[in-house]
């Protein structure tokens, strides 16, 4: 045995894995936790993903958790799910979409996944055919990016424009599609800008897809976080425009992540993706991937049918005061700028004024000396494809959120240049 | 918009990953159930796939379903997981698996997964580096070769002997490996064959693998499954000999597939794959992919650590006990032969002869025809790799296994060929 580890063995690293996975926003977190003082005193402040579930201000509703707890002790739900999940949570699931809609969702359209990403994952590799590309919005949400890397799926970017409150440059979207241009991907409200797409700009958008005859993938997994002046308009009203495959979960708005709930909806009342095959693409990968957890499926009428209205309403407004106090601390901090006002989801995008600081190169090097020298981890806008920005989320508890504003305030003094 | 279904869209079918699903037992299982006759009135009966969850017999323990309303409940596991998944589980899962081990596992070496299917995703994907192969055994557990294929990972089958309890060929193991093999796969208790490999024939396997430079596979969901007079040995006591991914679920032994925990381990003494970069792959695969539910890995403590000694003796038992009845009752029917006594898993296969048949093209006819005379599903061989055998599960309720075999004969019967 001694001459095991000097043969000669045939696996090893995979690099169309490593490219990836180094787009991943886990891989920037993980290096700032990395630059983290351990010998610091002071609570760790987590500015840098959207995870408001351990706070208190955002605990989920106990109805919720009753269900999860009824569906597992009825033990009608240990048994393997059927691939799309199963009929009780379909249909729970096209009723709830349905509410806000000028039509039926039918449950045949709803495909059950373990969380908006494992939609994500399905959808991507589904539409990776060979020399196939996909329009990704900068800034952008990176596991889309990551994703179609993984699965060789060409990536073209087009700007969102903060001088515009973040809408889409349609004219730049028009100039990259070409005949190999398969979909075109929005997340409204946005993830990690912090708007709110107008019904207008949505139904532009629509029709600007319908032209290029591409997909359009509405990410909706922050439905109904608009606390702005634009109520939040799913793109689902235009899928008699264009075919849409609309993605969501409970995730943020039970504010559960961890329960791996999600879902991806065609809606296609042309029977385009039908007719060109691509659902039928769509379900087999789905019947050799792992599902959703059943007994979660089972409880999901009781969550999206029962859970009272006051749920939403309180934690919409907590999500906006947070917003609010965010923004105006942003104001008071002069090496970054909000060119929008965030209205919608967990975050803003703030621009980083390396011109008024010394010793700092860069916004990822911003972020790891914040994280070595406050504790405080906010993720550098290189991470979502915006190189020199920041990507900051408010959900959390109010007085970390000061806290934490203060920490980077002092931050920012510190590193300023001096006046001569 | 009238001319909506006549313009040209660029996305649709594609083409790997309808090859891929085309092998998968899902889609076998479709065809069998849409030749149910919809106006049959016994209950259809099926010995199609492993999931002895929805009966009494095998029924969960209820401190497991406790665990799970338990940590749910405390609030304390609504967040995103980590990606390997969270530290306490990941303890409790290499000390659940060291406890029969001649030595300790580490909770670094363990990544928490959606299911052991999940695993498989991750695993495959991350060894499909271009030009490469893996061998898989035939018959097969089919979720391998739809991987594969879906990851355009090259597939060569080495034969599991039935004259041999079904043992592997190692010969045409080392015939099949070249420079480019980057795996074995073996699967112990065996799905779909019923056998379980002994200490001696483990060794050999390693041997062989390590001989060819390759990984080692070891899919052990089964684990425990042994009720015949081999003892179930884990492929981790050769991890000296071999680098070594074990694959493992709660889904079997807890009889809870739909609740989706498993768990990849790899065992690496030499640091063979750490070195060769392979380990960073399947954490890359891992940071970018959905995540097993947080509060059912905060009950994996709970469940792995305290569920009674008694629980499992008594549910093997149950499980020998219609392995038995199962084995005589193939031996009642003129038209099959099972080549080995099942001792684990909760399969067997058998063989059709179809000489003694009439009106019978191959399995996947008898299959059918079975399904819509009789409303018994039971998995073509095809399906796994063995045209014209049968793979039949024998982990369901008793009286429902004796009325399946009773109306299995009855089918058998009436499709003899009648003599001269």
């Amino acid at each position: 045995m001694g001459e095991i580890g000097a043969k000669r063995w045939n696996f090893g690293a995979n690099e169309v894995v490593e490219r990836s996975s180094s787009l991943s926003i886990r891989e920037y977190l993980n290096t700032l936790i990395s630059n983290l003082d351990e010998g610091g005193t002071r609570p760790v402040i987590a500015l840098g993903h959207g995870d408001p579930s351990p706070f208190p201000r955002f605990s989920t509703d106990p109805s919720a958790v009753k269900a999860i707890c009824d569906a597992v002790s009825s033990t009608k739900f240990n048994n393997y799910s059927s691939a799309s999940g199963i009929p009780v949570a379909r249909k729970a699931v096209a009723e709830y979409l349905s509410r806000d809609l000028s039509y039926q969702i039918s449950p045949n359209d709803v495909h059950i996944t373990s969380g908006c990403l494992q939609a994500i994952e399905i959808l991507i590799s589904a539409l990776a055919n060979p020399g196939a590309n996909i329009l990704l919005p900068r800034p952008t949400y990176p596991m889309y990016d990551s994703r179609a890397s993984f699965s060789q799926l060409e990536v073209r970017y087009f700007d969102l424009l903060p001088e515009n409150g973040w809408d889409v440059d349609l004219d730049a979207v028009e100039a990259l599609a070409d005949d190999k241009t398969v979909a075109i991907v929005v997340v409204n409200p946005c993830n990690p800008c912090g708007n709110v797409f107008s019904r207008q700009h949505l139904q532009k958008i629509a029709e600007t897809a319908c032209k290029l005859g591409i997909l359009l993938i509405a990410d909706e997994v922050y439905d109904h976080y608009a606390f702005g002046d634009k109520p939040f308009v799913s793109m689902a009203e235009f899928a008699e425009i264009v075919p849409v495959v609309l993605l969501g979960a409970i995730s943020k708005r039970w504010f559960v992540p961890g329960w791996r709930l999600g879902w991806m909806v065609t809606l296609d009342p042309h029977c385009i993706m039908k007719d060109s095959g691509f659902v039928q693409s769509l379900t087999n990968v789905i019947n050799i991937s792992t599902d959703a957890v059943t007994f979660i499926q089972g409880a999901i009428p009781e969550i999206l049918g029962n859970t009272k209205e006051e749920f939403f309403s309180v934690k919409l407004e907590k999500m906006r005061e947070c917003a609010e106090i965010c923004y105006e601390e942003i104001m008071k901090i002069p090496c970054i700028t909000c060119p929008s006002k965030p209205e919608g989801s967990m975050f803003t995008m703030v621009k980083l004024n390396l011109s008024l600081l010394e010793d700092i190169s860069d916004d990822l090097d911003f972020c790891c000396k914040l994280a070595k020298e406050e504790s405080l981890i906010i993720l550098p806008g290189q991470a979502v494809g915006l190189k020199n920005w920041l990507r900051i989320t408010f959900a959390i508890e109010l007085d970390l959120l000061i806290d934490g504003f203060s920490r980077l305030k002092n931050f920012s003094q510190r590193h300023s240049k001096k006046k001569p």
